[in-house]
């Protein structure tokens, strides 16, 4: 079992690639969000979340306005502010966020409820049905920004008041007699209850998320039961079924990852809270069973996940077609949370290599490299008028947008970025291992066996190379450094105090296991060799036959308009191109770029149909990285490009 | 000009390609459909058009059953039975039909109106809606029935209910005072008002079609007045535009096909008919565009139109995705009514190779090879998994099925057959040149300037590339014979008594003209070499760029499973790589088959994504026509296939 570090403990450079994102997402995603969620923004879509708190609280007038699931908004950007205070106090933020919680506070009713929907529309609808009406997801993400203002700033009010939260849902919901077998549509708040048994001890939280997982997908179906007693004849949403929510089959039972994707990934990721918690094998082989299937059949080389807009759904393996992708932003950071939880489960670097995958492609693709706008959907080709003009394609947005109607995603970015250096490190629990599982310039401050030890990490990563640790113990003392060997690196080599270590031999589970007395000023260097590789999908992933996709070091590439001209369908790559990378500090915030020929296919003749084979000419290309696609205007973009000879 | 044969004077001879189709809609395909309309069939979903028009008669009481447009299954079924007893005479259908337009003609009220959904359902409602109420539509497929039946049998009592029926339509419709403005949401009526006219000499029903195209598109739009009157908020489908209907524009002010495919085909070919009739310029110069966009820019290789199931609709330019492909059986049959009168219009090949193409691939596709199943929609590429699963591909149908809710395919394609002969050959409207556009065995016998000419025509055609033309004429004298060199055909040759012919001197239009003072046995041999072609699609065609289909002769090719194995996406036919046709009489009833080598990428790797190139072995493989897929159970099918080294 590994250990997360707190967020307290690590703290990554200013300047560097994640640095200078977390800095963007104090100075300038929380105060745009802010704006959003009041409605402040002029092209936005219109939110009215926070003025939901304020009409429940009885402090404004007014009708609710949104989606049931609207109170989360508010909730997931309260996280995200609080995760920002802990490295950037600011008085000015901090105060805010005390007058939210106080809205917060007042819009909570006597008994502990706390839902503005209800609150203000429909208050006798309350809990009536789990299945649709994201009370309990709601719950959740407002117990997560308890934990995380309590955390960032040491004040328990909001705390208190998702506790009270809590223990009203907890009175409500289990197996004991009299209360209701129910559990939510949209899973949540089992991770927030985890949590919440965490910080409080209280183990009343634990066995209430244990609850809910164990009990999805018995029969009879709890959402058919409620339903019944609600008189509904079918569901409202043409395209529910128990699969939809993950609810078909009890959660041990569940082999491949379907319906929603959103709730599938949070899903699972309660499901390896509890395998941790409760040390819970069965839970665990569950969730192996899933990642398995995830990982090497339904998910985008971007780490994104959802081969379907209908039901922003996963379909059936293989099914992983680029340009009908939904892989919403959300999707790919449940994914991270998962990978996340698992490798606390278990050291092996296929999680960290998936959290990696996700977050430099399918996750940071959401956002816009000025922190402003934001995509949901992440396909991995687009052609503009395809998107415009094909119902099938309606999905897909042409450029990020500075709100949605439903607003999930950008909040949800805001937190995992705020919050990403508590994802770099782990430590074991015997506190006699450190564990290095993402690449950054950072400092790590934490404590092993009692003993007080940084580690400095210096690197260029993601697009240079070579990384440097640097240890300085309080004073010298043995324990175990584990460095990740990212799987797509094929020959690297680590240096401890300049001298090669024999990865044959001390490589487990994927990390490079270096113990001795560490003294202060020690220090290890990896090299990373990058040579631009291509990517070959699974002969089975019919949509992307003889294409490949560019990648080099964790980044995915990816070819747009502007660089390359229309028709990217008409690029082969040839088999004896050479990609060249190089650092553009100009181009897209600095990044590196490939640089290389391919064949371009041309016809003169206006002919539909011939018998006469294309004419090509060789042009030079350039590859950007598939995150930063779209921050130069609306063009063509693809991944994947046609390979051969 | 040219003008049509009538079918009397070309019979399609026993035994050969057609003649076995023609023969099979005599006896299977007639009585099968016959059953469906009675609801007889075991495994087929309700028809009940029958039932409706004995309801509408008085003879049975019960419910209207069905679509608004059921009454054109019965009408298009009668025309077909029609056709058939022209070269099938047989007292026993004839029997049939005469019953049925008995109760036909009780199912007309006493002013002329004749339309069972209003008749029994909302006798109130008539003509409200044009637009979405298809009782034009419907309307004109009973004017083609009764001309039909009129010119098989001789008997003239359909054509007097249906010339009651447009007289009733006539004296409500046009642009004389007192009438109202409209014209119908699916066009078909102006096509068989012309019919009408050229039948009875009565220049109002050339009149009325003209007003209807004419009408079409103008400003105020009259659908959108008579929803206000009718007090519509919005029409019940979502996806209703103008351009659905093809009345966003004026119809000569049209360049692009847009909207329900079918529609739009039917349109088109009273356009053409009407500029035809009135020798309109401008018409036939609008069709021109419209042709041009169509064959050049919106049409699958197979002759199927229509890219998009939402709408059953054209998309854009070069938007062919052969797995989302709608490609309606009718819309094919559209298309080539369209050819025909366009062919009639102006002597150029490119008319009857696109009837040719339509014919040989998207028409046939839709009927199985024992003629009881059909296709509605006809995909170039069909993997069943995602069939079943993906909702993008909800459309696709994985077997033929024995009839359909909405069951407009079937007795379309039943009545096209069934007058195929009458397609094959046009004199032109001095009759001193016989054309020869379809190959097929087939007699013809016709006067040319009031002399009578018999040509036979013999051939093993489509498999067979030599085409023979004894020719007959009553006594020695100067006619021309004009025989289409087909476009796929590079290296034509013919021969006249044995003589080879100067094409390069003698063809205009793409149609070798041979003019000579014909005497009885004078032959003409045509040999059209049919090498297996590799087919490219436009450079702009993004969903097939880099893959190849097969084409010999006019026979388009397709790849299925059962000969191939399953995932043909990882097919890859060689640059090397040749086919050799062969004639297989066992298999599919008799088709010529394409045997060659491919390579079948393999993936030993269990990974998702790899950095190693996949395996690949070279495998013989099979292609077999594409209009006779699925006949042998249900699997994977692909007309494109990758091409490389």
């Amino acid at each position: 079992m590994n250990q997360p570090l707190s967020l307290q403990e690590v703290r990554v450079s200013e300047g560097s690639f994640w640095g200078k994102r977390i800095r963007q997402v104090k100075e300038v995603v929380i105060p745009h969000q802010w704006k959003a969620l009041n409605d402040e923004l002029p092209d936005a879509p219109k939110s009215h979340a926070f003025a939901n708190f304020r009409i429940a609280a009885g402090l404004a007038t007014g009708e609710f306005y949104g989606f049931v699931f609207q109170d989360s908004d508010v909730a997931k950007w309260l996280e995200a502010a609080s995760y920002s205070l802990i490295h950037y106090p600011d008085p000015e933020l901090e105060r805010l966020l005390d007058e939210v919680i106080e809205v917060i506070a007042r819009a909570q009713r006597e008994d502990g409820y706390l839902n503005t929907y209800f609150t203000i529309k429909e208050p006798k609808e309350r809990w009536k049905n789990l299945r649709d009406n994201h009370e309990l997801y709601c719950a959740g993400h407002l117990i997560e920004a308890g934990i995380a203002h309590y955390q960032a700033t040491g004040k328990g009010k909001l705390l208190e008041v998702v506790k009270r939260l809590a223990d009203h849902i907890e009175a409500r919901f289990g197996d004991a007699p009299g209360k209701r077998r129910g559990y939510p549509g949209h899973p949540e708040i089992e991770l927030a209850l985890v949590k919440l048994f965490r910080v409080t001890g209280e183990r009343k939280y634990l066995d209430l998320a244990a609850f809910f997982v164990n009990e999805r997908g018995k029969k009879p179906l709890y959402f058919e039961l409620e339903a019944k007693e609600r008189g509904e004849e079918k569901p409202s949403w043409s395209f529910w079924t128990p699969e939809y929510c993950q609810a078909h089959l009890p959660v041990r039972e569940q082999k491949e990852a379907v319906g929603h994707a959103v709730r599938a990934m949070y899903l699972y990721s309660a499901m390896a809270d509890l395998a941790l918690e409760l040390q819970d094998q069965t839970l665990f082989e569950a969730c192996k069973n899933l990642w398995e299937n995830v990982t090497k059949k339904r998910m985008y080389v971007t780490g994104g996940v959802g081969s379907s807009a209908e039901g922003e759904a996963f379909t059936f393996d293989y099914d992983l077609p680029p340009d009908r992708a939904y892989t919403e932003t959300c999707a790919s950071i449940g994914l991270f949370f998962w990978a996340h939880r698992m490798l606390l489960l278990q050291r092996d670097r296929v999680y960290a290599d998936t959290m990696e995958r996700a977050l430099y492609n399918g996750i940071l693709s959401g956002i816009s490299l000025d922190g402003t706008r934001y995509f949901y959907v992440n396909p991995l080709e687009v052609f503009p008028e395809a998107a415009q003009k094909r119902h099938d394609l309606r999905h897909v947005v042409l450029s990020r947008q500075p709100w949605f109607p439903c607003a999930c995603c950008p909040p949800n970015i805001a937190r995992l970025l705020a919050s990403l250096p508590q994802y770099m490190y782990t430590k074991d629990e015997e506190e006699s291992t450190l564990f290095v599982h993402l690449f950054g310039e950072s400092t790590v401050e934490t404590l092993l066996g009692g003993k007080r030890v940084a580690l400095v990490q210096r690197t260029g990563y993601p697009w240079e190379e070579r990384i440097s640790l640097s240890v300085f113990p309080e004073e010298p003392f043995l324990f175990t450094l584990s460095v990740r060997i990212p799987s797509w690196c094929k020959e690297a080599q680590v240096f401890v105090n300049g001298e090669r270590i024999d990865l044959g031999t001390s490589v487990f589970g994927g990390y490079a296991k270096i113990q001795r007395l560490w003294q202060g000023g020690d220090f290890v260097e990896c090299v990373f060799p990058m040579p631009v590789e291509r990517v070959w999908a699974h002969s089975e992933v019919r949509s992307v036959a003889g294409k490949v996709a560019l990648q080099r070091g964790p980044i995915v590439f990816c070819f747009e308009e502007i660089d390359n001209g229309s028709n990217l369908a008409g690029l082969v790559l040839p088999e004896d191109a050479e990609f060249v990378a190089t650092f553009d500090p100009e181009l897209l915030g600095g990044v590196v770029v490939l640089l290389g020929e391919a064949y371009k296919e041309h016809r003169s003749s206006g002919e539909l149909y011939s018998f006469v084979r294309p004419k090509r000419e060789r042009i030079p290309v350039k590859a950007v990285p598939y995150y930063a696609w779209n921050n130069r205007g609306i063009g063509e973009m693809a991944v994947w490009i046609r390979h051969g000879s």
